[in-house]
């Protein structure tokens, strides 16, 4: 029998996570939620999920535009094992209180914070340490590109201290109201809340991060300088180490990528999800080794990274696979991602 | 027997009109060329299209890639019927010497000259003057999205006039050297080489056109002042008209799409293409009837509106179908396009 | 005796006004206002303005951030004879009852709705009319480019008929909040309420105006097709025309400003406001007539078109000029704007 | 008698260089040189500064566009001490064999290698050492903020360790053919050479810097995490210490400049050189102190940051002032930058 899954919240990231679920093997989607009606309100109809109401949604209104929907949140989770909230940032945690109500699991997303639920999830990071919670939280984009690398270095190498200068975009490509047009907005908090974010997963990890917003949708781009434990033999071990590790891609130079425009024209191309690009992106002449100083860029696709963590979480959270590494191949083969 | 075609440069309409011809049921991809390896070339190779050289390209610089090649362009004409030209803007001309020496028949992008081909296409505009023709030339994206309203509106109320002013992208999503970053720039001809380029189509059609680039990369927006010859009932059967016609796409207000960036994340939700949005995009909201003068928006993609454009003007020149609408049908059901 | 000005509210408009009273030799700025303390309030207090207490302003915060205050706005009012309103959209209306209960006159942005004073004003278009007012309104920038090129064209060939789109900028360069970042958003309002304010001018001026949203922060640009009563003689007439009349600047072909980034650089090496371009800009190259129908696009810089008809505003309302020419003379003149 | 200069490139840094040598008690601007005739000539044309051919500019193009030339480049370096060359990148080096036929000094910019001249200058870092040099370059825009921040932490507190990231701008506001208009694009030289390039002032300085180019032509910003030797006091030390060095200019929490818009409007209300912004931008939000870890963010106005310095190489290659302070002092009152 299939763990039964609602998705509450179908936005930038629950529309993504519902699609996913429905396409593994283990799992089933019962349900998602909306709170008005629109565009993705009728691609969730068109798809044939089960639309119900959460918040102060109304049916009427919904019904107004040719969008019928079964009932409401509450109806929904009677019907579930687990609910992944994709609520907007902060309201998951009020959301718990219905959660906790109607006795369901719960997974929520990296705008919570931390005390929301029992632990922060990462599948290459603390997989295990995540088994059979009734509650978790699957870290933010940036925190999940960071922590997956963390995951690799740290395994590997080990990691003295890591500096990460994170340039993220300012809004996603469907938020026409979101500025800046023209300039750089520094995050005054210094150093910023991702390097204490990624410690919620590796708790031991020296990292301090900074961070700038830019005007940009597609992806943010990670700047990264970590002091290792021992030194790589080169470039070439790192780079196959990475490759070699789900949810990374690399770019090699003859494929002329140069920056996070062309990394999504081959997400595009791939057409994945969304045209999704739910692996760090990391570029092979963008990787510098001196001794134990390693240097990267990475870009993070802020959409969908998260995207294949939530149903790893959920996984973990039900026992469902023998391991982190056996969980991910199942999430990865039902996604279309390449094997490592 | 399916027609064998060949897609002549695999950029940005080249690879979306291979994958739109590899999915019809009376054609056949035979192979696509590219001058240089890119991601683009390792996605033809993973999709399994045989890739042949154009240009300057060596074979060695694609072994060395590891993206094996089967041949020069030349190789590739002597297996085709028909050749889509799909080179940069002009190079199709030169390109010509190389199909007529094949003997093969060969369809243009309106990058073009209109001189290149016998005859300018349009399928909703002029399918039946192309059938059994050996050369046609598919008008631009702004044309061919002008061209298919005007044969809307001519064929229901007839057009005495047409202003209209195209807010057009600077820059395609992947293109990452071209600007402005911030600044509208006008385009001095006046009027637009557009209007000129839609009576190729229409020849007696009475427009003027006038444009501008903006930083921005999803869509073209037009703005349009048509005088009509009957005045309509209402706009309901304006609406109405468009919404029953292939190859358009009605946004309702509920819908809460504002501009081109949720229409984009339309097409990212429905799935078509690369993300497409192949019909001509028209907001319920936008547009307005005073007596016999309609006013109304539509947004062009770019990337992708030529696209069926260019399967039907292969079936006009081979006379694979009845007519354009049945050409349209079998098209716009092998691309996923909804029924009108 | 110098006629008394306060500027209320010293932002984008408010801040260039009270610089542009300050220079006139027949006016004195008494003070200006402001909410809260920044660095535009910094600045007021470096160009010794005095700075008095709008809306829910408190004095303390001013002092605490080293920016005394002189008073609250009642107490301005009681020192001037006339006061430019210079508040965010909508909030002058509420302002007239102080102004009104001061019994100072008062001159409205043209973010206001036209009721909210006895006329509306443009320079070129109704100085006349407007003289003696206690109340006046300057139209916004949009409609002051309009009226500007209307009481141009009107005077001298007739207009039988106009169509403009406007492609506005969506923020003004230093709003880092607003978008969107990549997209265009169409304004729904068809014909948009630009054509209607000219009107306000121009009782029996037959226009029809549209507009589109664009992601540049620098200025906006008018594309224009005017259908005259009387031909021109030619192009040469009009660009004579045009550069014979205040407030209107022309690029010729050598100087390679390709678009409104150049237009602004122009500006910046000028130096004249805070590197303003006060006037229509009209590229030589973007001017095309045929017959009787005359294509041009202009730009208008949102942040400083009105500065001078403001000025305008205040001597036609006290009549301190013998007539619109020779006040404009004035005005530009001690703004540093070359004489036509 | 003046020291009398030449400006070999009138563009983005040759006109600010040129209004600033225009500006000092002791230089004299003799002319400036221009290739082809733009709105740029026009302005150095109107503001009377003679005019000499460079390049293969020709005489009767700009006859034609009515602004008259002196002479050629060659002409022009007869009649003067020292050239100022502000030629595009990697032209210097070819225009210093003009430059040495003549017998005159010579001044390149950053965009050159550090070989074209005897040393590479910074005010505040390396005055005494370059007095009396026959050529010097003066280091790029973000080297000189780098360097000038240098400088001031290595002389009060030392610095044993500087990692930055360089968050570029991709345009100047006026290059309306640059982008990307959406994306980001990391530089794969890591680390990058601008760390090399500050070595060129502080040889024995650990510093490692890394770099992206974003959307946006208004500054760059510099994410910075020094490990000082000595620990200061507190923030309030480390902000007063930049607030009394010249170059240095801070925005408190109460102005609301939350980025690079905020900033440049500031430079825009202030009104000196072309609203430029000539000094290091730190916000006092935007310092943190962690013991002797020091974060901070610095902006950089790329377009006129290297103007004061262009300015004090000329005083220290001729010694005309008795140490860089005192030619700062100079500089900076002449220019109008607040006294430290």
């Amino acid at each position: 029998m299939k763990t039964r899954v609602a998705v509450n919240g179908y936005g930038t990231i629950g529309k993504r996570v519902a699609d996913a679920v429905a396409r593994q093997p283990d799992l089933e989607l019962v349900g998602v939620t909306k709170t008005h009606p629109s565009y993705e309100a009728r691609h969730a109809h068109d798809k044939g999920y089960a639309l119900y109401l959460s918040g102060e949604g109304k049916a009427s209104e919904f019904e107004a535009a040719g969008v019928p929907v079964a009932g409401r949140i509450e109806d929904l989770l009677t019907k579930v094992d687990v609910v992944v909230d994709a609520a907007p940032d902060k309201v998951g945690k009020e959301n718990r209180k219905l959660y906790d109500a109607a006795g369901v699991r719960a997974i929520f997303q990296g705008g919570e914070k931390k005390d929301v639920a029992e632990a922060s999830f990462n599948a290459l990071g603390n997989y295990e340490a995540c088994r059979g919670k009734r509650t978790l939280r699957v870290v933010s984009c940036n925190t999940t590109g960071l922590a997956r690398a963390a995951a690799v270095l740290r395994s590997r190498w080990g990691v003295d201290n890591w500096e990460a200068t994170l340039v993220r975009r300012a809004a996603d490509p469907a938020e026409s109201k979101k500025g800046p047009i023209n300039g750089i907005l520094p995050t005054f908090q210094l150093p910023s809340h991702h390097g204490p974010d990624v410690q919620t997963i590796f708790p031991d990890l020296s990292i301090q991060t900074t961070a700038v917003v830019v005007p940009t949708t597609l992806m943010h781009v990670h700047v990264n300088h970590v002091r290792l434990t021992r030194a790589p033999a080169s470039v070439a071990e790192v780079l196959t180490t990475f490759r070699t590790t789900p949810r990374f891609h690399l770019f090699a130079p003859w494929e002329h990528v140069t920056g996070t425009p062309e990394a999504m024209e081959f997400a595009r191309d791939r057409g994945l999800g969304l045209n999704d690009m739910m692996e760090n992106v990391i570029w092979e002449e963008g990787v510098k080794l001196e001794s134990r100083d390693l240097y990267f860029f990475q870009a993070i696709h802020q959409e969908s990274i998260v995207v294949p963590e939530n149903i790893d979480a959920i996984r973990a959270m039900f026992d469902l696979a023998p391991s982190g590494p056996a969980s991910m191949a199942i999430t990865d083969k039902a996604l279309g991602l390449s094997a490592a």
